[in-house]
């Protein structure tokens, strides 16, 4: 039987990309796909910003800041220090390099060129082998209810950072939206062989685009094995407002809420060593695995693990 | 009789600067406005460009590259580099500084507020005590007709580095502008000195200024002396495409011409010792100076000479 070798990856940003890089790493990059969230997108300055695009645009070129997790290395912030003196906002950090891609999507998005289309022509001009989807050509924007009331994504995340406490999270415009054509061509494929759900945050980066109509039908009725990385290890978050707002929302800080949050659509659920047992009574295969991605290593091994599991699950079934 | 005070200078970008700097440190600052021209103003990457009022705002905040005479000293150009990654044009240097006004001027007249204003709000943030008024708050396009049919400025300018042959100039949408109330008033003030105008290219620079319906009016009814200074010396342009121009337009090359071309508007007329003899049949007041200005000194000296020429030419009528 020949080896499928095609593999279907949902991210958000920083932790999402981290995965993303160790797949692109271990496998051949032309055949990964990644499905970018783009509810975080904002216009500002005049700019369309698709943070999580940008962070898979530069993390799978090679061009990322890989201390920070998104922007890109050797950056400059001469812009935003000249655009305090006339007096801008500067609470969204645009870096000299990065403002490139912002200048460069906006303008094409106004030419009437889809989002999609010029994510994958940025692709070719970064020499990307993968191909990035946003996950709709159509604006999402993910939402959060405070006490204060209903604000952006970016208001909370960058200009409150993370500060106010989350009630509630919608996704404006999600009803709406269309999946790509291509994304269903990619979980239709029958060279796919697997679906990974990267451990990016499931509220904030995953649901935006669980949100948008057929994805998740298409998820749940993909023929190849769907598994995901859990973003919690021992009740805590790697890094953002994950835990935090679960917390908030009354939600168990967990692997395994998490894990149940995805239900039905999971075959395989990676998880920390420690969180192998709470997670034993959810219904699917659970793999214990070092999910800390610390070195580049770390994400390449976390990779082989996803992509063995997934061969695993696939053989059983 | 009380010394007049306020001076009016009419200025293009990199010659007229000069003279402005110049004349905005000997005498009090406040009291000098600038009209700048906005024919050169271009619309790229979504952006909306006013290189000479740029020019401007950066010669009087301290901010200019002296050695280029346009743009930001210790400029960065990162935001230019990444843009070509992603294949965007850059034929137009947008400096990493630089680009910050140009952001932000963008957004503030989209959401309605006028270029004099903004421009205002810029010398404010800027800490610049002179005023700095564009031409009108309309847009005029100065295009150049060549053997390949009509351009607009700025692909003659930087993108066709002034290669093509100019057969005629045009000031499009100048017949619908309007001249800023400020500037009437500010010519209209009885505490006016002197008009200066810059040695800018007349043809470029000038020219779409004074065919915004009012202006020329309002400098030839104007009770303080107008000047002008020349921007050719001994047949030669200091920098620009004025020379080669005036040659493809078949006009000869010359202060005498140029001060011919202001024809009744100027009072006085200040041009360097060897173009003297040539323009004594010009029926205005002319005044031998070292108009080349290389130094700091030169733009002070230059300006002190204009000023004392204004007076010179009051007290005689």
């Amino acid at each position: 039987m020949k080896r499928r070798s095609r593999v279907v990856a949902l991210s958000g940003g920083i932790g999402g990309a981290k995965l993303v890089l160790g797949l692109s790493r271990v496998m051949p990059a032309a055949d990964l796909t990644v499905i970018a969230n783009t509810g975080d997108d904002l216009e500002h300055l005049g700019f369309w910003i698709s943070p999580d695009v940008d962070t898979l645009l530069y993390t799978l070129a090679g061009l990322v800041d890989l201390e920070r997790g998104w922007g890109r290395k050797d950056e400059t912030w001469n812009f935003l220090q000249s655009l305090e003196q006339f007096g801008g906002e500067t609470w969204f950090r645009l870096g000299d390099r990065d403002l490139a891609v912002h200048v460069e999507r906006t303008g094409r998005l106004a030419s009437g060129i889809p989002l999609s289309q010029i994510t994958a022509e940025f692709c070719r001009h970064l020499g990307i082998a993968s191909q990035i989807y946003p996950m709709s050509d159509q604006r999402v924007q993910t939402r959060l209810r405070t006490g204060d009331g209903w604000i952006d994504f970016q208001d909370y995340f960058v200009r409150l950072r993370c500060a106010p406490e989350v009630l509630e999270v919608s996704y404006d415009g999600a009803a709406k939206a269309r999946v790509l054509p291509e994304t269903i061509q990619a979980l239709d494929d029958p060279n796919l062989r697997a679906v990974v759900i990267c451990p990016s945050n499931p509220y904030l980066s995953i649901d935006p685009m669980l949100n948008v109509p057929g994805l998740w039908e298409a998820l749940a009725n993909c023929h190849a094995p769907v598994l995901a990385v859990s973003p919690i290890i021992r009740g805590e978050a790697v890094k953002g407002p994950t835990a935090k707002m679960m917390r908030e929302m009354g939600i168990e800080v967990s692997a395994r809420t998490v894990g149940k949050h995805y239900g039905e659509l999971l075959d395989g659920y990676i998880v920390d060593e420690a969180d192998v047992a709470s997670c034993r009574d959810l219904d699917i295969s659970i793999v214990p695995a070092q999910t800390l991605m610390v070195s580049l290593e770390d994400r390449e091994a976390l990779a082989r693990t996803v992509l063995m599991s997934a061969d695993a699950v696939a053989e059983k079934s």
